[in-house]
This record gives structure tokens, C-alpha cells and sequence, in this order.
């Protein structure tokens, strides 16, 4: 009788990405939970029973996941890219959290992942290597108003920030509204990666800036890395690179302007 | 003639936290470069030339590791965490950018690893589950107005925060004062988790609060999180853990204390 459960994050597509420890718990698992797509993506060679489910029932799949592994099991929830970042770790601990009286003796275990922010920025450099900042702007589980606030102070303070769930079908005029927000802060010509897919075969990763960004190219598929003032585009024969230096006084900081909050 | 220069990040110490795509590129490389401590991390039986240096020397490293490259090497700069955060991907851009005609046939390539955050946030359960941002206190490199700023601002949008080199013996007060900035906006009771040598062989793990947390405590080997104000702890038999909450209308927000910024 195992009674374990371990949430483990797959990274974000490309399987060597994908860390041994994550591969260890997937080949001992007596069972295997999780959103359809991503259990798609574990090797079909896993012996283990597979439990698929659709998209936003992440309450039900937790609970599930717990009385699988209450029962014995050793219970594997699997994310793509990393279970603690806006994904299932937090999901299996809202539900111990509601039912404090079961699934008292299951042990959890998480298994961190390459989030997908982390995977975008290293197909073009370095846009994440100062003060950086992820923020997902679905408002299905938080009010619009905490989002614009967070995109505000964000960009005020000049953070890089990495935005997960940019844009749905439901909403796509939230993720211009977010580009207002941030360019009372940023100049035009703020460096922005997009990254579609990445480490999936149809990955494509594009770098424009804040004047140039086609939000009509941003889907939920997406992720979108906004530089601070002091990002830069580094032009090469063999491609090009964005990164964010080390040091704050880069020679590339234009004046005080990006740094002028609009509050006053 | 190889020339090609990838980036690598071993994760925060443990081998099964490595992603193969990196064990692939220090097999292949003709020179490892970095850091002595995380050179010595990489498996002895690797036949490629090792070149160490000492702390606090990135450009050079970085120029080095571009000159073997542009010879001809298969060079792989060896980080620890994600060589993307904080770290040596950014180190060697820089290098290319002032220097744009030198190694300009040189093939960057950049491997992400698990940064520490990830690490610590896995090992108590999943506080980095909603939006947050990683800030370095070091103020070798950027000012420390420009730290405090972004301490405010984060603390201000009820980010929760994950803080990169927080106290040094040069520069004990720092870690003080950047509590006494997050206090502002943050209830005493706010879950706090501290990692030191996450992944290695002496890690600790210590969930405190705001108002326990013991500054003594905190050294360059220690990465803090700082909760929002909906991260919780939830006390277990087997073990407490530390979340936040997917949902932003989670039952434990305690009115509007946290989210009432000091600026007016």
C-alpha cells in the first residue's frame, strides 16, 4: 500500500526537458491522472491505469488523483511544465485544505518542472536574467481588478514580466487592455518575446517590441515576456538574442522616462 | 569546428533535477567553464577540459568561454539553478554586445534548468502557485533604491515574492530593511518559507511567518518566500505545506489589510 501522491510537472513539451526525477515517479506509478493532453504526452509504454480528464475540472481531478492514492495507489497528477506555477500542485492542496478529515495518511510529494516562461526566454537568450515577474491573466479564479493592479505595479517598478494565459476567445480584449496598463510605463520600444508552443514541434518564438505586438498572434497557447527598460535585442548574423543584463546602469537606459510612474 | 557555446543550468543540486538535454550537452562538450563549486558538481568522468574560476568574475568567464569557442570548441558554461535567473546566460550576452565583432560566428544556445525558487517552492507544496516574482537583493549590480522600489511595488500588488541572495556578510541590514518594506503591505501572520542548499545533501526547509521570521537565520545560500496574502499553511499529520490558492476569493483573505498599499 503506497498512499502517495505525487504531482509532477513534465516541462513544457520537449521530452528532455523533462527531469529523472519526474521520469522515476511516472515509471513507478500504479496510476496516472491528469488533463488528457498532457497524459497524451507520457510515454504509452507506462504500465499504469490512466485516469484522462477534460479542461477546468481541476478540483475534481485533485480529488480523484487523492482517493486513488488514499486507496493504495502511487498516484501521479501530471502537469506540463511546472505543477507548483499556476497549475495542480495548488489544486490537490485547495482540496486537503477543504476536507481536512480525508486523505489524511496520503503523502504528497511535488516534482518541479521548466515552466514555460523559462523555456521561452532560453530559446532567444536571457530576457529573465534580472527581476522578473509572472502573472496570468485569467480572471476565471481572480477579478480583473487585482490582475490590472499587479500588471500596473509590475511595470511601474520595472520588473520583466513573464504573462501566462494571455488571451482567451472569451475575453481577447483583456490582453490589449494589459498593454495599456503597461505601456503608461514602458517605452515603445520595450524588446517582447512571444512563444507559441514551445518545445513542441510547431514551436515558433517571435521578438518584436511593445509597439509592434499583434495581440490577433496571442492565444492561450502563448507566452509573452515584456523586457524592463534596461532589456535588450542583441542583433547576430546567426539570430538574434533579447536578453536583460546583469547590472541595472546598462548602457542602454534611455533617461528616466521608463522609470516615471504614472502615479504621482 | 564546432563553435558553439551552450549555457547550462544543473538545477539546485540534485543529479535527478538535471534535464537530460543538459547531461547531453556536457557529454558532447570539448570545455566545461564556470564556477569551481558547480564544475565540480558535473560528473568527473567527463573527458572535457575543465576550466574553474572563482566567484564574482562572470565577464570574464564569459569572454573565456567565447575565445575556446571561437577556436573551435564545443563549450558548455556550467550554472547551477537556471542559467537564465540571476545567472550566466546574461553574463555572456553582455560579453557579445559590447564586444559585436568579435565571436560573431560563435553558436549561443541556452539550456533552462530548476531554478532554486522551484525547488524550494516543491519541497513544502506549491506557494509560488499564483502570480509571483523573483527579486535579487544583491545590490552589487543595481542600487539598492531600485530594490526597495520593487520590494514596495510587489509587496503593494499582493505578488508573493521569492527573494535571491538576501543577506550577505557585507551587507546584513539589507535583509532587515527589506522586510520592514514588505511589512507595509503584509500582515505579520503572512507564511514565509525559508530553503537553504535546496537539493543538497544539508538542505533545510523552515516554514515560518513575517512576524517569527529570524534574520540570522537568512545567508547567500538561502532562498526566501514571501506569502501573499492568500497563501496558506496547512498543518498535516505527515507534515505541514505552504500554498497559494488558484482562486484569488480564497476563504482566508483578511479583509483588505494586506492589499492597502502605503503609497496615496
Amino acid at each position: 500500500m503506497s498512499r502517495r501522491l505525487t504531482v509532477v510537472g513534465l516541462g513544457p513539451g520537449r521530452a528532455d526537458w523533462c527531469t529523472p526525477a519526474v521520469t522515476a515517479r511516472l515509471a513507478e506509478a500504479t496510476d496516472l491522472v491528469g488533463y488528457a493532453p498532457y497524459l497524451a504526452m507520457v510515454d504509452q509504454a507506462h504500465p499504469a491505469r490512466r485516469h484522462p480528464s477534460g479542461n477546468r475540472v481541476e478540483a475534481d481531478r485533485a480529488g480523484q488523483a487523492l482517493d486513488l492514492a488514499a486507496a493504495g495507489g502511487d498516484v501521479v497528477v501530471v502537469s506540463s511544465g511546472d505543477p507548483g506555477v499556476f497549475a495542480m500542485a495548488s489544486a490537490v492542496l485547495e482540496q486537503l485544505d477543504l476536507h481536512p478529515d480525508r486523505w489524511q495518511d496520503v503523502d504528497i510529494d511535488i516534482q518541479p518542472g521548466i515552466t514555460a516562461a523559462q523555456a521561452v526566454a532560453s530559446r532567444v537568450g536571457a530576457p529573465l536574467g534580472h527581476d522578473f515577474c509572472i502573472i496570468s491573466l485569467s480572471d476565471v479564479l481572480k477579478p480583473w481588478t487585482i490582475i490590472e493592479r499587479r500588471l500596473d505595479a509590475a511595470a511601474a517598478a520595472d520588473f520583466v514580466i513573464a504573462i501566462y494565459n494571455p488571451r482567451s476567445k472569451r475575453r481577447p480584449h483583456q490582453f490589449t487592455d494589459a498593454l495599456t496598463v503597461i505601456a503608461r510605463h514602458r517605452h515603445p520600444s520595450t524588446p517582447v518575446v512571444v512563444g507559441r508552443q514551445v518545445g513542441r514541434d510547431d514551436e515558433t518564438i517571435t521578438i518584436t517590441d511593445l509597439a509592434h505586438l499583434d495581440p490577433d498572434a496571442i492565444d492561450m497557447s502563448t507566452i509573452v515576456v515584456i523586457g524592463s527598460s534596461t532589456t535588450r535585442v542583441l542583433e547576430r548574423s546567426v539570430g538574434s538574442c533579447v536578453y536583460t543584463p546583469r547590472s541595472y546602469s546598462a548602457p542602454n537606459v534611455t533617461g528616466d522616462a521608463p522609470l516615471s510612474s504614472t502615479r504621482s
